[in-house]
């Protein structure tokens, strides 16, 4: 098992993936080798410097670094010997078992559906977040700003991906699925909401709960929350304004804490072949640890066999 | 001047709706009369035990009451002398000149589109919500959910009625108006969002300042925020449970008791030719006594005339 991690991206990088790494590598409970990908003397001399052992490391140099702001595909393109483009090419080629980075999310967006491509039957690959419940719990929701615009099938599958997500990577049994929306009762909302609910209910892979209201997003009642990117991206979004808010006005409250998406690490696209994560811009230490644990989990989990099987090409549910 | 109240409406009638006009009438900076609908007999008997003077009251008898779950046009045709029929048949007739319940939301909505209708060129009447922004200021988000789906001239023209409630409303001198949107660039967000841009950015109505996203909601990058009721009602909902949440765990903060949304009184129906406003059902006391203040304000000011002016039958800005 070999997880490769981009040194190069994020804000923070390369010091803030060389602390994540370092932590990873000296938790007991995780035994996958890392693959590092980036400028190798730069790479070579931080893990001299910071002590780290060599005996699961892998040096790939990829000299060029893709900006925050460059354009995904002409950068992908151009820099063929970036830290992203060579991540996604050993990915696609068996060399690594999943890829991580906190570098530019739409090249990461990219090399996923054009390197590794859909699980067969999934029409859209999708990405969520966690969702910090009052109770205590943890939610999931999805899509949060890779699929603007959708159709009903669209919402329909984002829920199997979340599902089978919550049960096997968050270790939620029996998941309740509940489609965002603007009313409780089925025929509320508007024509996407409508036509995904007699989808949802139907579906025998769900145990879908109906509709479920903003007011409801941070309350136990669904635990996999089911929209279009729009919608998703703006409740993301918001949420995470909050947590800047409290930071701001120094309102300390721990459940408040739970709103730096910062600390969940970063999110998986779902409905793809291998494990990919994108990371936060700003990912810290913490947060390359968790995407590296999280990386692990998706490999050695039933994960990926169940997304597998539960799609059948060409066929909607 | 004369402001139609349904004392009946809202969960906590007509105790609350009384103590706010007792407020209102106590408040010397305002001056209009009020018209009371319901049951006379029980209204007559709660004004007198609040020893409210009655120079300035109006009692109109209309015994029937509209549940809050009731189905609106079928509660509205068959309770003809229901205190939200009779309050828009005498608004309709210009023997009072706005009308508020906090009663049976479908109802009202229903009364005010089909016995007052839409200001000739509005294209849809609209609910709007103040948001309390982080650094004191207020600001407008609209549509909340009137209009789960929305074409792109229909996001243009609540961003001119926002602006217009903005500015002669809430004070805001050349207000800005932002479209909701999951990135910064024009040419960002689905497809309403694409092709609003260009309307709103073109509109000599408007001082438009761009994209805005999840994160800007509560900062103060736009004074109105314009989306589609579908994420507006969501955004609003969200905001609301916030405070629940504060609420419930014994979180306290001033800036936080802003969301609130009850204090705000109540959201008039933006487009109508005339004012109609429309409740929080758990409203209070200090709700209708601030959604008489609004009625009064908005008969007082030019902003019935302005947006009159502003739209013109059949046209597109």
């Amino acid at each position: 098992m070999n997880i490769g991690l981009d040194m190069m991206g994020g804000d923070l990088a390369p010091l803030e993936p060389i602390r994540g790494l370092s932590t990873y590598l000296n938790d007991s409970s995780q035994s996958a080798s890392i693959s590092l990908f980036g400028d190798q003397n730069q790479i070579k001399a931080l893990l001299k410097l910071h002590s780290i052992p060599s005996d699961r490391i892998r040096v790939i140099d990829a000299p060029q670094v893709i900006g925050m702001h460059e354009h995904p595909t002409k950068a992908l393109r151009e820099k063929q010997r970036s830290s992203i483009a060579v991540g996604f090419q050993m990915l696609a080629n068996n060399e690594i078992d999943a890829f991580i980075s906190a570098g530019n999310t739409g090249a990461m967006m990219v090399g996923a559906l054009f390197s590794i491509k859909a699980i067969p039957g999934v029409q859209r690959p999708t990405i969520s977040t966690i969702i910090p419940k009052e109770n205590g719990k943890t939610g999931l929701l999805l899509d949060v700003g890779l699929n603007a615009d959708c159709k009903p099938e669209n919402l329909n599958q984002f829920a199997v991906l979340g599902s089978l997500y919550a049960q096997h990577i968050l270790g939620i049994s029996n998941p309740r699925s509940g489609l965002m929306n603007i009313g409780e009762e089925e025929g509320k909302g508007n024509l996407l909401a409508q036509a995904a609910y007699p989808l949802l209910k139907e579906n025998q892979l769900l145990n879908f709960v109906g509709n479920i209201e903003g007011r409801d997003i941070f309350f136990d009642k669904a635990d996999v929350m089911v929209c279009d990117g729009f919608a998703g991206n703006i409740i993301l979004k918001m949420a995470e304004s909050i947590y800047e808010i409290t930071q701001n006005k120094g309102i300390q409250h721990r459940y408040f804490d739970l709103f730096n998406f910062e600390i969940y690490g970063g999110t998986p696209i779902l409905g793809v072949a291998k494990p990919v994560i994108i990371g936060h811009g700003i990912s810290h230490g913490t947060a390359f640890k968790n995407m590296l644990s999280l990386a692990e989990k998706m490999i050695t989990t039933e994960f990926l066999a169940s997304m597998r099987n539960s799609f059948v090409a060409g066929s909607t549910f």
